[in-house]
């Protein structure tokens, strides 16, 4: 590149401290992302991406602007797929690192039908990639955690039993992260299946567009299925133990009581560590 | 001072663009604030202050570090009543300025009793002052908006009426600004009065600590008082208009759903405009 | 529509307080939204949707639902033109209300280039429709606020003025609410252009990408172009009023200190009010 | 409790799905808190709380109002030190569990002096406590971390480099995840310590309250002292490896660049897990 003639390059310089780091990168980077929906149709997302690689202990920095120019690149002629090994080896070529790692924050549309009208609208859910590469000597470690946020409701147990009509019922939010099995032969974990699974734990779906019938049919739902948060990470759980192509799990289920100002609140986790 | 005898004084300087500035100063500057409480005790709340004066066409710039001085003056050994007209007009003085402004945004712990056991605990709800005095020739214009966010309880009276059971109901805000009456003699608006007196508009109250008695009857009264947003907001524009030291209002209800991931919404005012 | 028949419509039913309502509707409802850029092109943008209508005095409550019906339809089949009277007049007639206001809330990409190497990278920006529709008699008041927020660098002149070498600069956003002539012949008013037109009041624009030349080009630049937020909220001032097709506007300058943490702030407003 | 005479308990009924939770409990609940300063003086922040316990695998659910009545009443009579020992075996005793979990977010001000003319404002810092207490066995597994995020200012020693004069500089944070030696004669570490560490990891620290023979030597100092963010959290590593009474950390440095809208972004972390 024309620069490195003419401008020093501080980054290349030598560091004497000795400290190899972690994460080196951008934070906040916002990009168009082509995606692939489970009906093979592409739906283009506003991504947030934090880009980073490690940082050999003998060198000052890395050159930031790679970050930035491999993410344009991508968003213009390449589709982020779950398997994001491709862009990471690219990362760690562009950076001569031995790691990289990338998040991609999301809110992704599903077209959602009414339970009875079957009238749809879209409704966008939070959703997350965090996939990372590491060089193990002669091995690979790949990572990638899956994760989504789903907008849910849940009525009171307690308060139906203790009460001689009604039960305080609120939106609750099921949030989960799925450490996904990277094997070649693995299924596809789609986030329409995810999502669509861990409604299943909710007193009763929410849903964007509702006509009457509809909400008759949310609301006698939600009453006949009352569930603490403890109930619903429970039945989370059980639908991510038995999700095929998902090999651990962080569940966080968070209700925001309609009778206090705070939120009832439960966290589980099963063979799933941090991002490495 | 005299870093003036040493130093230039580029703000001081003259500017030709003749544009006379509407707010200049300082945002998001953080501080403890004393308040006296209705109770006549002290409460030291985190206040999130902006802080500004009008700035005229031939003059550069304003001094900057003269806001955080006062806010941290008067953080020391003030206390900042309803009445902060003493404060703008300090703020005048040292700025030389025709105009000032003063946001105050905080916390405000209320000790709250259970509805049945009486037990109690601190809530915290969202408060601001916006105050402003201005020069109009001999005249001063001075305007004080007190703000409160009061969380609520909501039970949809469609949701009740066509389900053979239950009603969807869900955590809601009543978001006040009241323009009060500065006259010397008017009453004073206590935050304590006027966030009970919007309660009343509610389906029922939220609570911060609730046992199983308290939360039957939360549940029980939810139901027996089914609100949209529209009915609690017009309940609360007749606590508006009626409360004592208020002139003027603007009042939004939002209303999270259980049954969706959007909000119902409803926004409406009264002899109200933006702060000068 | 069915229900009508099986089910009561307590929305229609008559309210007695005789309260006329501001705006009725809801608020954060989500939906991809096309767009038409300058060049012609279309952008998909993730949009925030607030959209309500004016409640008469004797009707209980809307039916929220057609909101989310007609944004949906909207989504899936129409652009979002600068023009929403035809939005607005569609929504008065679904909810037979007098007005109607719609607020869109989006990121928007637009294509920068490094200043030196020319090198480019999606850059997104915060932008707001903010659209109302009255009836007064046989009178329409239609207005239309355009809002950019615009990063941009800001180099103190004090600082520069009294160090030996050196200067704080940091990253600023100019926030402007432009209220549009809606005028049959009045001229568009492109984001993209009047983003340019604000980066000029900047000591320099911030960029997606800068390689090593570029980067010294936008150092040199902010430092041989000091501003105070004062500075280039005035420049901003003569950018707006100059803008053909904005009748008023109201700004806002904010400066994220690199020597404090807190804000330098400033506000002007010239021929705005608040939307009616 | 004399509810339980008369209302079913649905909490304590059993569970059959047989999975042992790892956490449950409130969630964003608000309370003052008392904590002790370094200086010996008390200081009263607002805290927001996350509490929670184990629940066991028989156990349909949690008592939700124990934890609320638990924070009250610390609140009202406790002063909340490092050590939450005491605390979190109260809130297993209450809840009847194995295990317990609290983490306190809250500001924390610290009176801050300026460089040169040694005028002191109030500055508030971002703090947390998060504290875990497990029962292994005859084994007790105690962990506490404390987190601060510290504001900096950072300059970029490339573009100090490549440019003839000038050099870009921003407001950056150091974000530090301390996890303490909590063993009985462990040295106490307090945050006003933890943070002047830090600070020396800046190109310059941050201040609240700047006269102008301040500003200059802010400024020139910045110039001096041009760091990368890879700089600073090597520095930063430095100061965490040597601080008495921490026995592993976490560490985020993240610069609000003031020539791009990203942010340039730094992680490191050494004998460091997530809370158990």
């Amino acid at each position: 590149m024309i620069e490195q003639l003419v401008l020093p390059d501080v980054q290349q310089s030598e560091d004497i401290r000795g400290i190899e780091l972690w994460k080196v990168g951008v934070k906040n980077f916002e990009i168009p992302m082509q995606l692939t929906q489970k009906n093979g149709e592409k739906q283009s997302v506003h991504a947030i991406a934090t880009m980073s690689v490690g940082l050999s202990k003998n060198r000052k920095g890395v050159h930031m602007s790679r970050f930035v120019l491999q993410l344009s690149e991508w968003s213009r002629s390449r589709t982020f797929e779950l398997d994001l090994r491709p862009f990471l080896q690219e990362a760690r070529d562009r950076l001569d690192a031995q790691s990289a790692h990338v998040e991609l924050d999301f809110r992704y549309f599903i077209e959602k039908k009414a339970p009875v009208t079957g009238l749809s609208a879209p409704m966008a859910f939070g959703c997350k990639f965090d996939a990372s590469l590491l060089r193990n000597g002669n091995e690979e470690d790949y990572r990638f955690i899956l994760s989504v946020a789903v907008p849910i409701g849940n009525l009171c147990p307690c308060s139906k039993e203790i009460s001689d009509y009604g039960a305080h019922n609120q939106r609750a939010f099921i949030r989960a992260q799925a450490l996904l099995d990277t094997s070649s032969n693995a299924p596809i974990v789609w986030i329409e299946d995810l999502i669509a699974a861990l409604e299943e734990a909710a007193s009763c779906p929410v849903y964007p567009f509702l006509k009457r019938p509809d909400e008759k049919h949310v609301t006698e739902t939600q009453y006949e299925n009352p569930k603490f948060v403890e109930d619903v990470i429970r039945d989370a759980t059980l639908v991510m133990r038995d999700f095929a192509g998902i090999k651990g799990f962080s569940l966080e289920v968070e209700a925001f009581e309609s009778i206090h100002d705070h939120n009832a609140w439960a966290a589980h986790r099963e063979n799933f560590h941090e991002t490495s």
